[in-house]
C-alpha cells in the first residue's frame, strides 16, 4: 500500500518480479484485500494480460490499515498495528515469509523493523545501504539516511554490516571499506571521523582509511578500489539526495547542448536508482528491503531481487554471526 | 608561490586579469623574487608576449618562504613569518594592498588570515563559501571546509555571512537562505541543526527553511528558488569535492555512449569550478580569495575578478557592520 504510485507500481513490479524468479518462489501481496485484487484485475485485464499464468504464485494477505506519509513513524507503528507493513513484516517472524519489500515511509519500514524482526546481537542501530553507480564497481554507502546523529562505535557496526553486504550481495571478497572524511590523514575530519578512523583500524576489516567526496563516483581514491563507504546518515543522506538530483541538471545541461535524447537515457541509464531497486536495513533479524517512494514497476521488482538475494545469499545470518562475534571480542 | 601550478599558472593568470581590469589596478605578485621574474620573462617572451604592455601593472615583492603542502597550517604561519602566503596578507593591513588570492594550502591560508586579518567583531569562525551551478541560478554553499564540527551559532553566523555575499558578490536582493538538512520539516536533522532551524527563524533573514541534497542541484526547492545554503565544513566540503567527481564520471559515461567531446565540453563548461574562480574566506576583516589548489591561468584570473568585485561592492565592510550589529542585539 505504500509508495507514491501504489499500488499499481507495487502489483505490476510483483508481476515483472514473478517472470524473472525461480518458479518455485511465491510473493505475497500485503493490504487491503478488495483494493490489491481490483489493482491486480486491472493489470492482468490490461498492459500485464501477458502476465496471467503468473497469477497462481502471488497471494494477497489481508492488512486492513495503511501508514499515510504523514503519520509519525513511531506512531505508525504502535497505532496501526494491522498496516502492511506491520503485517508484512510479522509473516516474517512467523516462519511465512522470507523476506519483505516496501516503498511506503522509510521512516516506519525502519521502526516497524527494529520493533517487529528486532536487532540482531551487537547491532546498535540499523543502517541503510544504497548503491552508488561510480566509474569503476558500483560503491555501497552506508548510512544513508538510518541515523542521524552517530557515535564512532556505530560508525564501525555499520562498516562490518556494510562488508558483510558487500561480500554477501556485491560478490566482493575482502571488500576494501572507507571512511567518508574531507581528507585522507587520519586527523583529517570532526571528531566522530578522527575516532572512527582509529577504531576501524583494529577491526580486522579491509580499511583503506578516509575517502573524499571526490572517490565516490570515481569508486575509489587514486591508488585503490573501495567497495563500502561509512559516514553517518546525515552525510549519507545528503548526498544521495544530491546525487539523484545531478543526474537531471547534467541532463537538461546537455539537452540544452543539442546531446539527443536518446543518446542521454542509453549513457545514464546505469545512474538510474531503479536500476539497483531497493536499499536493505542492515542489521535487523531478518529482510527489510526499502525501495525508494517513487519506485515503477521496474524498480519493485529490482527491490524483489534485492531481496532474493539477500535470502539466498544468507547476508542475515553472516550478519548476526559477525555482529555477534565483534561485541564479544570487545566485551 | 602556492598552487599545483605555481607559479606559472599564477604569473599567467595574472597577467589574464590585467587585461581584463580597468587600467587603473594593479598586480602585486608576491613570492622569491628571481623565480617569479624568470617566470614572468618567459611567459612574456613565449605564449604571453602580447601582454607585454601589461607589464608596469605589475610589481614583485619578496616573500623569501614557501609554505609547502606538507606544512601544518598553523606552524607555517608561526614559523614562516616571510612566506607569500604572511608577507601578502600583511600588506592589506598595512594599506599597501585591497585584495589577497593565493592557491596554496587551503589551512594555512585560514589560519594566516585569521592571524594576520584578523575576525570581524561577533564572528566566531571564518568561513568558506563556494558557488555551486545549479538548473537555475549559483547556489552559495558555505561553509565548504574551513569548520568541521560547528554549533548552531556559528551555523547562524555562516547564514549572515552568505547573505552578505550573495548581495554583494551575486547581486542578489533580500537572498533566500535555506539550510542543508535530510528532510523539509523543522524536525528533521541532526541535533545541530535542528537547532539552527529554530535560532535562523529569529535572525530577520530571509530563511526558507531546510532545504535537502537534491535542492542544491535544482537551485531550490520545489516551489522556492535559495541563494544561500548553510552547513558545517564536514558536509559542505564532502558535497563541493562529490559534485567535482561526478562531472567527470557523467563526461566517461557519455563519452563512451558515443555523445562527442565538442558536445560535451560546450555543455559542462559552467559546472566547471575555474569558469567561478576562488572561495571568498568570509568574516575576516579584508579580502582574503581562496583559489582551487590546481587553479588554471584562468582560475586564476577568475579569482583575481572576484576579490575585485570583493573590494569594489564592500562586502568586507557590510560584513563587519552586520555581524557587529547581529552580536550586540545577541549581546
Amino acid at each position: 500500500m505504500g509508495g507514491d504510485f501504489a499500488p499499481q507500481a507495487t502489483v505490476a513490479g510483483a508481476l515483472l518480479a514473478l517472470a524473472e524468479l525461480d518458479p518455485a518462489h511465491s510473493i505475497q501481496l500485503v493490504g487491503q484485500t478488495a483494493v490489491v485484487e481490483a489493482q491486480l484485475r486491472a493489470l492482468l485485464d490490461g498492459d500485464f494480460a501477458a502476465h496471467a499464468s503468473l497469477r497462481h504464485r502471488l497471494s494477497i494477505v489481508e492488512a486492513a490499515e495503511v501508514i499515510e506519509m504523514t503519520d509519525k513513524p513511531s506512531a505508525a507503528v504502535r497505532g496501526k498495528p494491522n498496516s502492511s507493513m506491520a503485517v508484512g513484516l510479522r509473516m516474517q517472524t512467523e516462519g511465512l515469509s522470507d523476506a519483505f519489500v516496501s516503498a511506503g515511509s522509510t521512516g516506519a519500514q525502519m521502526a516497524a523493523s527494529m520493533v517487529i524482526l528486532r536487532l540482531h546481537a551487537g547491532v546498535k542501530r540499523p543502517a541503510i545501504v544504497t548503491l552508488f553507480p561510480s566509474a569503476r564497481k558500483t560503491v555501497a554507502v552506508l548510512d544513508s539516511g538510518a541515523n542521524v546523529d552517530c557515535s564512532a562505535d556505530e560508525l564501525v557496526q555499520f562498516a562490518r554490516l556494510g562488508a558483510t553486504y558487500a561480500e554477501c550481495m556485491l560478490g566482493r571478497a575482502n571488500p576494501a571499506v572507507g571512511l567518508l572524511s574531507i581528507g585522507e590523514e587520519p586527523e583529517k575530519g570532526n571528531a566522530v571521523t578522527k575516532e572512527t578512523h582509529q577504531l576501524l583500524q583494529q577491526t580486522g576489516l579491509n580499511f583503506i582509511g578516509n575517502v573524499e567526496g571526490r572517490d565516490l563516483p570515481a569508486g575509489g581514491t587514486e591508488h585503490q578500489q573501495v567497495d563500502v563507504v561509512v559516514c553517518d546518515g546525515f552525510v549519507g543522506n545528503v548526498i544521495l539526495k544530491f546525487y539523484e538530483g545531478v543526474a537531471p541538471l547534467m541532463m537538461q545541461t546537455l539537452r540544452n547542448a543539442g546531446v539527443s535524447a536518446n543518446q542521454l537515457e542509453a549513457a545514464l541509464k546505469h545512474l538510474d536508482y531503479s536500476e539497483h531497486g531497493g536499499a536493505p536495513l542492515l542489521g535487523v533479524k531478518g529482510v527489510s528491503i526499502i525501495a525508494h517512494g517513487k519506485s515503477s514497476p521496474r524498480a519493485i521488482k529490482n527491490a524483489v531481487k534485492v531481496a532474493m538475494q539477500a535470502v539466498t545469499s544468507g547476508m542475515n545470518e553472516q550478519i548476526g554471526r559477525r555482529l555477534g562475534v565483534a561485541a564479544e571480542n570487545a566485551a
